[in-house]
């Protein structure tokens, strides 16, 4: 039966792509329709940024799959240019228009997947419509910034919104030589990470000559002479060539919800598990669906690749009876600014404490590879995890090297729910050139797990700021010279390897909170201060972390 | 009472310093003695290779940690230049000899921990103890091979092995701009990879100006005038400035053996999951000890950086009470050969082989990251795997980029039990600098999964070279421009495109083996076949894995 069944599928990118070549791998005799609104299929949209930039030169690597290749290697009836307008649940038939020539027809179907995507979501506001002020979704709109670019490179241009398509515009637009301005309305960008590990990439920014302004929206735009001029929240005003808006997506769902198929409480379409729609015979995938965050179990809206590629094939395999379950997304993400990476998998903190959920979080900053093999780099790794059971909950990094693979690696942790101390046992590869007998990985496991089972407390900036001298000590364990260079307010300098010897100048009725670099030396020192009877804490992270924690405040 | 304990530790490198850090962590009034023969400890013995190519320039980058560092932080007695000879069981004492002066003196212990290390194999041959036969495994050896490689700059070196350290030493010397050959018994290099997977390496070896001379071994060293004159088992003789010894290493047992502590079959110091000796005031750890293989579940010996260091501290905890395991080493390991990486986790073919596990291998060559971004390379993975329930046993990459990431992926599935069908579901992060929608392992996992589940049989490059025509048909599906260069023996060529067409030039009386360049085409193709009646296998990894299966034979 299954042999020849209609198998319709609406949006040609990574989710209906990946189904349409995954049902023709699970049966040569059915019949598989593709209808993609635009005039290609499967192109590369993460990499239009740098198709923007020249980094990527030929405009034909921007196409993955051509259209005569999907129907040759895999026999699907692709429909490019046609743009599906309703369903129609009872007949089991689809309307689409011929855009071109605005003709209508209709296309039956006996399972249908929907991969429609996600929108540029576009704030209204006074000259928003104005035809510089755009958006980067297709490759017409790639090709229309180009040329913007092109003919405006001699003008600032104002990139509004500091998530990953934001960002890649802003150094996009840089790399052409122009004068940038990025603005964000949070107080960080790349809101997926928590704001100290944002920092980093705000100084990036700067380094770069991008002009950051955080805290910042766009309220209007308007033309003057040959030029746009934007006003900020702030009252302010600029002059540039171009705007790109990159505020946000969201899910495309104008043809489920029209056809009464039941959407999310977050506006994404609902999916079960195998990515069936409230119609069984309807399944959907990518960017328009809400999913299960795998950690926290709650619904989400998570646009990434690699998950609609996932998803398209098991809506594939179910169609064919095949019982393969997606179990939700992790948020592994990474994105590269000028020379700093930026990765991240799980939970961050922000999510967690939104949620309730209990947790504790360490810092570290070890090296990527052996410190005497020349280049080493750190790596600020953020580990968060609950404090009962060493469950890892997610992780952030942030440096010039080595950054992706060691969350690639939690990733997996976490997917196995790995533990702190799981993390510490890992077997990783090393050789100086890649890494250390200790792997930044197993070395934030130790710490967690520290933590977890209770052999080292630690505390964080907040009570670093807060300090209540009545009775708290703050101790800075590092040496005279480091401290020159900068300490915490009202920090009492000890270093730990006169520690032993000087203990009696504590007070032991206050708490310590030790501080060094980075927490090793602290760690160190709060198990001198605990076994001399001292209630001491590590800051984690030490001197680096409050540095992140503090930019840009 | 722990608390005033007498620890001993015999070795001050990497186990020796973990455990002697860790003792003192756990407790602040343990008295905590290090013996090292040597005049420093904690050294960086991966990174001497680098210092002598001149990577690494400053010598004072080769002490990890100073030993009055080690006193001063962790108050550790560290009795550097001090050889221990003897232990005395009954009343927990050992003797030792301090080499400068040669004076005996003893030192009582409550436990005692032994981390000699591994000594270099120097199978004996006429010559073989001249001077300018060198091997490497101290601070003392490197300068002695630095000065050589300056006094015989402008003659061959020749190295002996073709392990972690033959290689690094050859690429060191040659670097050094040294003619260099490099003598290896095996047909491989890096024989903890499976042949083909070093196949790579070879050419690279080559292509940098190496010598390479496989399945030959070194018979006699003499001098000749101020060169040596070497004789190599197929009779033929070279000339050379200096020899480098490096055929591999065994476990330094004469102190353990001699005080009656259980040595194991393979030759190491037998302990249990605790780091335990035969007697249970003696822990032993790192390359002396036999492991557990993480993987088979079989005794093994795998000096490695890492699990020294993890055993050290597992040590400490047990002495101090706490109930911490050693799991077992899975052998990830990773080597710089020129440009070329090579890493691996869990078990070979050769062991899988050997010990009569069941076992299934597939080859993928996908690209490090998306095509489309500049500078691309393959990734060539091999994975081993349970053909039953798809359980990861092992995987081997080698090329240019991204290698020992995928690598530490895998060996973090194999450390959770994953089976191939969770590689292929992993969340691993991707924007195009960095990987792809589907990374090469998720790619991996797809391959292999299809095998598991029985929705692709797979054939082999033995099968490809004795290919049976009477039975079988070998099919390249690749393009006619594609064969052009090159094809396997007795194929015969339909495009994919075009099988389907073309479905009945093909005897269905016959096996169908299908190649394409990597795997992918003859996937689709044998899934076309097997749909129209054809029993039809996909050579895994296709005429990429045919050229690595079939160098250098």
């Amino acid at each position: 039966m299954s042999e020849n069944l209609k198998i319709v599928i609406v949006g040609g990118v990574a989710g209906g792509a990946s189904t349409a070549a995954r049902c023709r791998r699970l049966s040569e005799t059915a019949e598989i329709h593709l209808f993609e609104r635009n005039s290609y299929i499967s192109f590369a949209n993460c990499g239009m940024p740098y198709y923007i930039s020249g980094v990527i030169s030929d405009r034909k690597e921007m196409n993955v799959q051509s259209i005569a290749g999907m129907e040759k290697r895999y026999r699907v009836n692709v429909r490019c240019g046609c743009e599906v307008t309703s369903i129609d649940r009872e007949n089991k038939t689809i309307t689409y228009t011929e855009i071109e020539s605005g003709t209508q027809a209709h296309q039956q179907y006996d399972k249908l997947v929907l991969s429609p995507g996600a929108e540029i979501f576009r704030p209204p506001l006074p000259g928003g419509d104005n035809p510089r002020v755009m958006s980067l979704r297709n490759l017409e709109d790639m090709d229309r910034i180009k040329l913007a670019a092109e003919k405006y490179a001699d003008k600032p241009a104002i990139v509004i919104g500091g998530g990953y398509i934001g960002l890649e515009m802003a150094e996009s637009l840089r790399e052409r030589g122009m004068e940038v301005m990025l603005v964000e309305l949070a107080d960080q960008v790349f809101v997926a990470a928590d704001r100290e590990m944002a920092a980093p990439l705000h100084k990036e920014l700067r380094k770069h000559g991008i002009d950051l302004r955080l805290r910042t929206s766009l309220t209007s735009v308007k033309e003057n002479g040959d030029e746009l001029e934007v006003t900020l929240n702030d009252g302010s005003k600029a002059r540039c060539g171009m705007v790109i808006m990159a505020v946000g997506v969201r899910p495309e769902v104008k043809l489920a919800k029209e056809a009464g198929i039941e959407i999310g409480g977050l506006g994404g379409i609902a999916v079960n598990e195998n990515m069936q729609t409230s119609d069984p015979d309807i399944y959907a995938v990518g960017d328009a669906v809400e999913v299960t965050n795998f950690v926290t179990k709650t619904k989400a809206l998570i646009p990434l690749a690699g998950p609609a590629n996932r998803q398209g094939r098991i809506a594939a395999d179910n169609i064919f009876g095949r019982k393969s379950t997606y179990k939700g997304t992790q948020g592994t993400s990474v994105c590269k600014i000028f020379d700093q990476t930026i990765a991240m998998t799980g939970a961050n903190e922000k999510q967690l404490k939104k949620l309730g959920i209990p947790y504790e979080k360490i810092y570290v900053h070890p090296l990527n590879h052996a410190g005497y093999y020349p280049g080493a780099t750190p790596v600020h790794l953020k580990l968060l995890f609950d404090s009962c059971d060493g469950r890892v909950l997610g992780a952030q990094a942030v440096g010039l090297k080595g950054i992706e693979k060691r969350i690639d690696v939690i990733a997996v942790a976490i997917r196995a729910g790995m533990t702190a101390e799981d993390l510490s046992e890992l077997e990783l590869s090393y050789a100086p050139p890649y890494g250390s007998a200790k792997d930044p990985v197993n070395f934030a496991g130790f710490v967690a797990n520290n933590v977890v089972i209770g052999d080292m407390d630690v505390c964080h900036t907040d009570e670093i700021l807060e300090l209540d001298e009545e009775r708290q000590i703050l101790l800075d364990v590092r040496t005279p010279k480091e401290i020159e260079a900068g300490t915490l307010p009202g920090a009492t300098a000890i270093p730990v390897d006169q520690l032993r010897d000087r203990i009696d100048e504590l007070d032991k009725g206050k708490d310590v909170l030790v501080s060094c670099r980075m927490g090793l030396r602290g760690y160190i020192a709060t198990k001198i201060l605990n076994q001399n009877g001292f209630k001491a804490r590590n800051y984690t992270g030490g001197y680096l972390t409050y540095q992140q924690a503090t930019a840009d405040k």
